[in-house]
């Protein structure tokens, strides 16, 4: 787990213990442990996650309303070393500029230094891709498990658009303003090292719509996010402790998949169709078999002679056949402008899931069940995945460390 | 005015006072009037702006954190009498499915009931562009001023992308599934009768990460709406009183314009240029003759000998040469994933302004203040105008009464 911050220097500031706030993500009705100043309204702008720790914030502490995913290549100007000091340079950037946005401090090269003053449970959060470790020497550092998935016939993918970069940029808060000025700052100070290849912008609930307990729904309408990993679980299954590379005790694995969803064919189906391809209630996120959405799905359970829950529902497919079948699920919608096609017709809708999945081991934990899946799963009739990316999540950065210390100088 | 609503049917719905709450868009610090039951969570998801009234919501009510702007054109599939037919089918959905989605409810066709039940001060509003009269046979119905705006020379409009349409959705919310959900369900159940051009996002702060009195900051980091219309502006600047189209009594006008940032050149800018070239002071928006940010400008206060606020700043070119010249901004910030280009290379941004400003007159109210700033406005080297259009707003709908009920039948 992250660990509980302490006061922060700006007046008014409120530094959430991000341990006990990490449950609301998950399911589990904790809230957020905030002091209110009796003469200060119940703002939450200045909301602040640690971002020194042993762990990077934005994996296991809770999604924030809004995120940009940022994927960038290093530009390649010279032999590995060149490129292994590139990289070394960024994350010297970044660790910088994050510490301080994060914190509600405009960065060191900050032209809007006013957009910085709401950090809104900002974090920032740093992957490598394959070429940060191919290009730089660092082959033989890099985690066994980091390279692309393998191809899956479901898979639509537009890999200039939506593809594996080098480096990631992983950026939460809960107001839109502060996720554009963080962007644009972290972009642009890094701007002749780094190459931006794409943002993938995505949101869950506005922060305070509805109590933090209550799971989201996606564009789908479905419950989506009901059976997760709890804080018990994140040291044996998210964070990396290091026996296979050193340096990267602490660290962790993120799948990126960018999954279009078919909405008007979707819209087409009776709800009860609707509900047999996923195995649970539209209306609660019950499973089929009965109870309530945070019951165990009975996956023997008979009605009238047939499975409660089909066999190839969604939730009966993507279920783990063992223990190591486990990951952390922290995805957000996508509902882009329609882009007009050549014709200049412009579809009815542009949206989806950008899925994010946090493991230790992507090919342990994660490949299996996306290889079931894409054999065989009910919604894949109406979800595509259209983009695809594996990223190596730097351990976190203890205050005075730069990210990736353990990796490059 | 709208007016403030009654109890609504569902649960633990709360409806604002949209009439003292719409001071607090207006940087005026009035709190919106809610009440929670002391059993109920802080949460402001089921917080309902009234749909009904003798004006559409959406304009003088305060403007939540999400837009989305939908352009559509009506589907020519007839004669005149065919279009206006469908026009009117087009505004009778529309009017049940608003009233519907605004309190909570699902919209009649609604495939994603569940997605309906966070309002989140959602406004849906209405707008007819030229071509909802010429196609129509209702030419002699048209507001004299709903036409195109001349051309300036600082535009560079794409017009198949950001340009005119026949009608047009302004879908306001606090949350942004909320947004998409409803986008969605007016998109589609009209489809057939009229297609989709485009749909631009917007942004301002998320609720309650400040204070509703602190005016919001655009993307260049200004203080952006501080000298605006007022409550007591609104019957004589805002609404028609239908003397010259009394079928138009209690509508308005809107001009959208998309205007991107160059924030590339902006951030090369020292912030005591930036400042000159708004003539207001960056941190807290005072103007730069002094004060505080509400303080009257002095544009003859001089210092060192030269104008403490330049006669080329945008404030200074802003300001109204008569008390016609007034209108009400209410734009949002858009900040969408940069789109690559033919050679696949990726700009650092896609950033802007959705300028939004409401008026009884666009010819008499904003067309000079326009022309004004295209002829010289210091913000002009950073800021291009790429789409722009002129909407007839209409009147708003009584309990029981259909949207453009004295238009079209
Ligand atoms: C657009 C694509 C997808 C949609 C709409 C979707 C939706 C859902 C929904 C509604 C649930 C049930 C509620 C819950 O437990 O969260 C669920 C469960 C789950 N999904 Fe997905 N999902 C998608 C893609 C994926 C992918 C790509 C994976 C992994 C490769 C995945 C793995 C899982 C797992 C492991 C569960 C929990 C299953 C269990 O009950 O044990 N999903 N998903
Ligand atoms: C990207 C483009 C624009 C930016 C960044 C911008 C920014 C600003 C800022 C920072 C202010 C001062 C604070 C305030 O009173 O709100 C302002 C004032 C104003 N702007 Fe703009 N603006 C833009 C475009 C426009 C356009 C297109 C119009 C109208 C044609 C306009 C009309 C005004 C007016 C009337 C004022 C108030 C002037 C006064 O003090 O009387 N602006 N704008």
């Amino acid at each position: 787990m992250a660990e509980s911050g302490g006061g922060g220097p700006a007046l008014r500031r409120r530094t959430l213990f991000v341990g006990a706030a990490g449950l609301a993500g998950l399911g589990v009705g904790v809230k957020a442990v905030t002091a209110h100043a009796s003469d200060e309204a119940p703002t939450h702008g200045r909301d602040v996650v640690e971002f020194y720790g042993d762990h990077q914030a934005g994996v296991t502490t809770p999604p924030p309303a809004h995120v940009n995913y940022v994927g960038l290549d290093l530009v390649s100007s010279g032999g590995e070393r060149d490129m292994q000091a590139a990289l070394a340079g960024v994350l010297q950037v970044w660790t910088e500029d994050a510490a301080r946005l994060t914190a509600g401090d405009p960065a060191l090269a900050d032209s809007e230094p006013d957009l910085a003053r709401l950090p809104a449970r900002l974090t920032v959060t740093v992957g490598l891709g394959p070429g940060a470790f191919t290009g730089t020497g660092l082959e033989n550092r890099r985690p066994r498990w980091l390279h692309p998935l393998p191809r899956y016939v479901i898979d639509r993918l537009d890999q200039r658009r939506w593809g594996q970069t080098d480096v990631l940029l992983q950026i939460c808060a809960d107001d839109p303003i502060t996720i554009a000025h963080a962007t644009r700052v972290l972009t642009a100070n890094v701007a002749g090292r780094v190459r931006l290849r794409w943002v993938q912008r995505g949101f869950r609930n506005a922060r305070g719509t509805q109590d933090e307990s209550v799971t989201m729904r996606n564009l789908m309408g479905q419950v989506d996010g009901t059976v997760n990993l709890g804080p018990a679980d994140h040291d044996s299954l998210v964070w990396d402790d290091g026996a296979e590379q050193p340096w990267f005790a602490g660290g962790t694995s993120m799948v990126l998949r960018r999954i279009a969803m078919n909405l008007d064919t979707w819209q087409e189906l009776d709800p009860r169709d609707q509900e047999l391809s996923v195995g649970r209630r539209i209306a609660d996120g019950a499973p089929l078999s009965g109870g309530t959405e945070h019951d165990d799905p009975d996956f023997e359970a008979v009605v009238d002679g047939l499975p409660a829950i089909p066999a190839s529902s969604h939730i009966a497919r993507a279920r783990r056949r063992s223990e190591v079948e486990r990951f952390l699920r922290r995805g957000y919608n996508y509902d882009d402008p329609p882009e007009p096609d050549a014709a200049g017709n412009v579809p009815t809708s542009n949206s989806g899931l950008l899925f994010a999945a946090f493991q230790r081991d992507v090919d342990a934990q994660y490949a299996p069940v996306q290889a079931r899946l894409a054999e065989h799963d009910a919604l894949n009739r109406w979800t595509t995945p259209i983009g695809s990316a594996v990223y190596a999540i730097l351990p976190g950065a203890r205050r005075g460390e730069v990210l990736g210390a353990g990796l490059v100088r």
